[in-house]
């Protein structure tokens, strides 16, 4: 998972990329980048960590020009503290070209031995993002033709790289001097928006002013107003005067978003593909509840609580629908620090109890029923259990807003490999029983559609992990287990 | 507002103390200081800003030691940016003392004067702390005998500090080599509490560990069990090897202990002087209800908003209480930035904008209810009612968790002048006005108080803000003047 | 002004790279970068000022590998404080090429022109070294053939980066995964010398190590034979498993070297084109010293004092072959600091008393022959001898170890513009006048050159500053004013 | 060994200092300090290592003040790298008092015990300088008597501190907002020079401007007049308008100072207790001369070489008088990095050669005569000796400047311990065939003194290493084996 925006505007963008980078660092914190094109030259400054630690004063103030990309980086591959893996990726030929991509590429090896032999370009690292950018590159070089870059030679790259790459992928480019491209992979798997500020908001401008980011929220909190998303396999070309041209460059497109999306990544106040998240979320708890009050004896549950933030909109609703009463037992600690160590100390265990805190007030004797968006691992829904029943309660029920994990995620959030994921292969007694709860209850995974789609114009979405549908052709048993052998452990 | 910890161990403590100064941050992020004593010696960092960038491996490797303290500064007085108030403060006569402190003094004129003139005693900075440590050590000094440090030597030290010195403090000390010393003023004004792990908890050792802390959530977080809040005016002594001394050391103590930290300051898991605070913000928002109820025509409202984090719980009880919907519309921004200046460029001005985030769909068409813990200069709350009006509410009520804010505050709180306060000399419909809400309903002065103490031992609230009353004696209209004058702007 | 280093080795050469580029300090100290090729990966790290001072532990960790390359520079275009200029260059089509340059390509403007109209490549700076790799890898791309790529093809295409490109160069270069190549200008103007280590100094392996850098004091001070210096033109080209291929790429190559090496560039423990420096700088001060003999009453001079650390062995000599007392009054401080400006204070003027410092009892009633290498701008010789009257010298003769700088100078040296020149158009006694002196004695032209190549098979000496023949084709009075107008002030 | 400065001036000192220290820089490279006296605040900057790596423009934005301090160190007991070692110390009470101090307390285990038990001060180092301050604490405040501190009482206190310490120490205090107070122990050991710039230099101030240092060059380079060198056991107060106050504090003082600043710790262009250290220099090699004249056969020896830089002088002024070509055959490389500990890699031992090269062609076939300053450990020696075979020298005479070091130091230079140094119980042949010379000829005892106090009034040095004579009480046999127990290997 990944956070990227892109901008095209009438004045400087270093810091408006940064405000924006600020507000998707939810969507990664691992590390981060920005580039700027200043009258053709890029100015690139990448570096670990959060934002708000990556760049100083100097930094900014090299960080010339009136179009810029950025990215926070979540590690789905390689390693997450290599910076070497940071985004973006650059190349000089043709152009100069810099990339910024969210999503992951599923025939990496096949992409990789092409670009090694038959292109003869390299690849320093193991970044599916640096082979995106190179493919791009390949495919501008043979547009080449000794006449200037026009729109149409961007939109024939863009089908030629739909035609080569597969896997889930939106992507923010710069050209250098040449402009700004954004485009989506065919089934729009990974979010992207279009926003715009129009001239009259701009003393003395005469053109509009463009940003692209993964959430519809980075565009309303710094003053755009929201266009509509890049269509899946669609791309976006806006030159350096602000001049916008769209194309639909894949063959087949069909919207199939990412179910995560609504249930954890995305923030609550976007809106995807016409899917208000917040309200998403509340759906979640209304079927939830429905569920629940088939599984559950309701009298014996006490109190309802979320584990903050994602499932406190799921809780609230479903605690309101079946009139419960509603508690933040849990908080949140907002200030995580490292641990250190010692010279002839052991090294401790990193644990939720660094994260939450338990209220024991509101635990004491109580039969509580715990809300969280989803059961992955199992580890945390465990030390959650403990914490609350550490705290007093009487009797746990456990219940996930989403349906049990039990298949690999591949399209760029990183999940545990199948062995590792605690419902892969169990029935839901046992993996209630493996986290310690009285009772656990999962949403449906019909329910879960429903809820996300209802009022909507979406159709299908993205739930491979729940149901092991991968809308990509080429994910099959060999490489599932490829990419688990290659995964983060 | 600072936060202050204090740990005497049978290990070492330095990632200890890291750890409770994370739980601390929400009370003072502008510069952190810990300090360990390793038989004597005293090992210290201090840094600007969060913990979490503050202290490094190399740091954390030179704080050896069983005995140590830390410190979180949210600045009360000086500036904030200045290394030279960071806390702790150290004497190295006699004994060597370092010293953390939450609160104000108020008479720091005259115990300037002093230290100067009578005791000789260099001051280096603007800092009530290092005028409180060099009171102590002055009275340390003055029980030299020859013989070595005993606990009534301590004490005796502490009574002549009550004496001497006159405002709010908890204050924790390390005398090298011989002892942890806690303390907290005569009216219990700002929180300290003391927590215990016993001997059976750790293998091989012999004696009680113990931590003192402002919140009880710190001590709960890191396994130490809640002994009790340290008395108004009480010291407590624990030599190394963790014999734990107490004394009384005031003439007259009386608790009254800090509304604020009721209202917004503590962390809602937090426990004091008996009274659970997210248990007394439940409450402040059942009182609330009722006011609402009287002075607003309930069926007008469709909605009842929080800002997060603090007035959550309020706001969640008024909506329950008043049988009215309850939804976040608005969404706070975890990771806030820096606004760089660049060469050629208008300064931007900060904006609650920054900090929170409005969703659209939550407020477009209707009549809503926000609920804040406190409105102070009222910036914030204008600016909040504009989000929502942009956001396309219809009408905009304001309610707030606290009484108007009236008069200075100088027990620790950084508070604006009286001509700041949006509430100073005026009418409720006038503030209203200024904040341009629809209608500004305020809690009652005695409904605050209620609610918070409700089922509580606690008689007497520290409420000079918003009656005017301050409990310390030498609070006077010239002492203020002299305040305001000098107060961070 | 840089140095240079290259290393194909049978370990890893982080540690080795980095030691060679500290011998090299000496020819550049704003920037220095190191990269290492790690199986095709490279790995790189950038920074500014110098070598002690660039990398980090973590740094070091990160460059792994076993070929490798290394840069010192003093910027010579564009500015110094630039990160973007900041060697070496990468390009990632085709192979992937990273490369070190020290020199000055003439035909900038017409290259930088071709590369964005023609060859579609992208320049992100205004370093001459990044279109020497960009021509490179254009010229490598054009021999792409679906094969592999051969010696042959890379020193064809060093054959035509000749053609194209104008200027001095000494560069060195890695093919990611494929070599390390190393090559020379046709006229062989900046010095590059070929080391090597055989097998047999190393348990177990089976290839012999190479080293290439600016100066043989490298390779001699970590243990590496020196073969001979890389011919004008020729290039070499090691492979990955230390196989050595050489080839002479210029189709008139010529031997000649910069006789600024000589004067004060060069470490005088370096031997460079066969030509030990040391001896060549004893050589100076005797033919200096019979000039002197000529034009100053020598009864009249006390003592003969140099200006550390370049200008001493030519004035021991001097002193012993004229038989005058030999005396260091003039002391250089090693360690320059930095002057900080205070907000309020007046910028204070950069001076030759912060880098040296005269003794008083050396020049108390003397009359004394300064010697120093060159007198370029004069405001240097200027201040010494203001140094040597205040320190109490009765009488200031000046002798210059290098003839009068009349022209710029274009092949990698900064210069400063010819209105700049002190003894541009000036005869010898205006320019004494200009600098304060009783006495200004000049090296002759002819002096210099037969005091440099004495006694070694180098016939003709890159002098063009002394003589203004410059022996690339294309430096004309068009190109000396373009040069004046774009250099560093 | 250490270097240390102090001003009082009619401006801000910090740039003053900065400069100073970095002129001192050559007498310590550990870690600096600088503070300085802002109308009684102290503003100290600390850290560890070079000066020009530790003073950032943030630091010395908040050094404000016009008398200030600064300490460069050496480190000669405790850790090099413990920052808590680092000087200034300070001291809050009386009066708040910082202060540097180059020497060595000797008897610092009875001055410890004394602070602990009798003055219940507490030290938080090993660090004498701490004792030191802490005694002049102790003493003034044994001084307060109601009134303002007068430069009696001051100079009451110095009185006192020369009646408890034992040792060489030169020091430099700050008495908060009250002056400038610099003192030197009773035998002069360690260097102190006062210096005047007087109000005439300044426009618009009546008071003159004051300087203390180290070295005398100090006060030369930054424009100050030399007045004398502090004398053994007096004090200079100095208040904060610029009144001096002088008086001689020891009851019976007697100058006996520290021989190894001649031969090699001072700067050549100082002048100490009125002996020009570069004139010291070139009379060792006078002397050195006529004795190598006694033991070797001069026709055999080919050319003369100097270890620079602190040998050349000496070297230079022997060859002269033997009439043998000089020659510079060793380069000191200037610019000297880390080896870093790569996983996996082995431990690299330092090196002479990282800080030596050896011209070939100066060595070859030669008969050459190494002059060093002096023969520590050996260590150094030897690998000189081996470095001249390996570039080809026939045969290898080693001359030393100064005789056998025999004993340990402690009067604040870091000296190896008795079994370390090469020519502890061994005779001259024997360290010859130890370092691998053919011959080894040392200055003689006599020679030594003799050469160094030649023409000036003193008439005693400080030559224990030498002779074993201890010009302080209390170092005896017992002393010796607790300071080598406890020193840095």
């Amino acid at each position: 998972m990944c956070g990227i925006v892109g901008v095209s505007a009438a004045q400087p963008v270093n810091q408006l990329v940064y405000d924006a980078l600020l507000l998707l660092q939810h969507r990664g914190q691992d590390s981060t980048g920005l580039v700027t094109d200043d009258g053709g030259s890029f100015h690139m400054v990448k570096a670990r960590g959060q934002v708000r630690e990556a760049y100083r004063t100097r930094d900014m103030r090299t960080l010339l020009g009136s179009t810029g990309l950025g990215h926070v980086r979540y590690a789905t591959r390689g390693s997450a503290a290599s910076e070497q893996e940071a985004q973006p990726f650059y190349v000089n030929a043709p152009y100069g070209i810099v990339l910024v991509h969210n999503g992951n590429l599923t025939n990496t090896r096949e992409l990789t031995a092409d670009l090694f032999h038959v292109d003869r370009r390299h690849l320093n690292s193991d970044s599916d993002t640096e082979l995106l950018v190179n493919v791009l590159a390949n495919e501008l070089q043979s547009q080449l033709n000794g006449a200037e870059l026009e729109p149409d030679d961007v939109f024939t790259a863009v089908r030629r790289v739909h035609e080569r790459v597969e896997g889930s992928y939106a992507a923010i480019a710069l050209i250098a001097g040449r402009g700004l491209l954004a485009f989506r992979d065919p089934f729009g798997i990974r979010p992207l928006t279009l926003g715009r500020r129009t001239a009259d908001h701009l003393p003395g401008v005469q053109r509009d002013e463009w940003m692209v980011a993964s959430e519809s929220l980075v565009l309303e909190a710094n003053g755009y107003e929201v266009v509509r998303d890049v269509a899946p396999g669609e791309a976006v070309f806006i030159t350096p005067d602000g001049e916008l041209h769209l194309q639909q460059c894949a063959e087949h497109p069909r919207l199939v978003p990412c179910s995560f999306e609504y249930v954890y990544l995305a923030r609550p106040d976007s809106t995807m593909s016409g899917i208000s998240v917040y309200d998403a979320r509340l759906r979640l708890g209304d079927r939830l509840a429905a569920t629940v009050a088939e599984h559950a004896p309701l009298g014996d549950i006490d109190v309802v609580m979320p584990i903050p933030d994602s499932s406190r909109p799921s809780a609230m609703q479903l605690a309101q629908r079946l009139g419960i009463t509603y508690r933040e037992g849990f908080y949140k600690n907002r200030y995580v620090g490292r641990t250190f160590i010692m010279p002839g100390q052991a090294v401790r265990k990193k644990s939720v109890r660094q994260k939450l805190n338990a209220l024991g007030t509101e635990f004491r004797g109580k039969n509580v029923l715990i809300v969280d968006d989803s059961v992955v691992r199992g580890t945390t829904s465990r030390e959650i259990v403990e914490m609350a029943r550490a705290a007093g309660a009487n009797q746990v029920t456990f219940a996930s807003a989403a349906p049990p994990v039990r298949f690999p995620h591949v399209y760029g959030i990183n999940m545990p490999t199948r062995r590792e994921l605690v419902a892969a292969g169990k029935r839901i007694p046992e993996v209630a029983r493996e986290i310690g709860a009285d009772r656990l209850i999962y949403q449906e995974v019909d329910d879960m559609r429903d809820a996300i789609v209802e009022g909507s114009t979406v159709t299908d979405l993205e739930m491979s992990c729940f149901d092991g549908r991968y809308v990509t052709g080429t994910v099959d048993d060999d490489y599932l287990r490829w990419v688990e052998a290659n995964q983060l452990s």
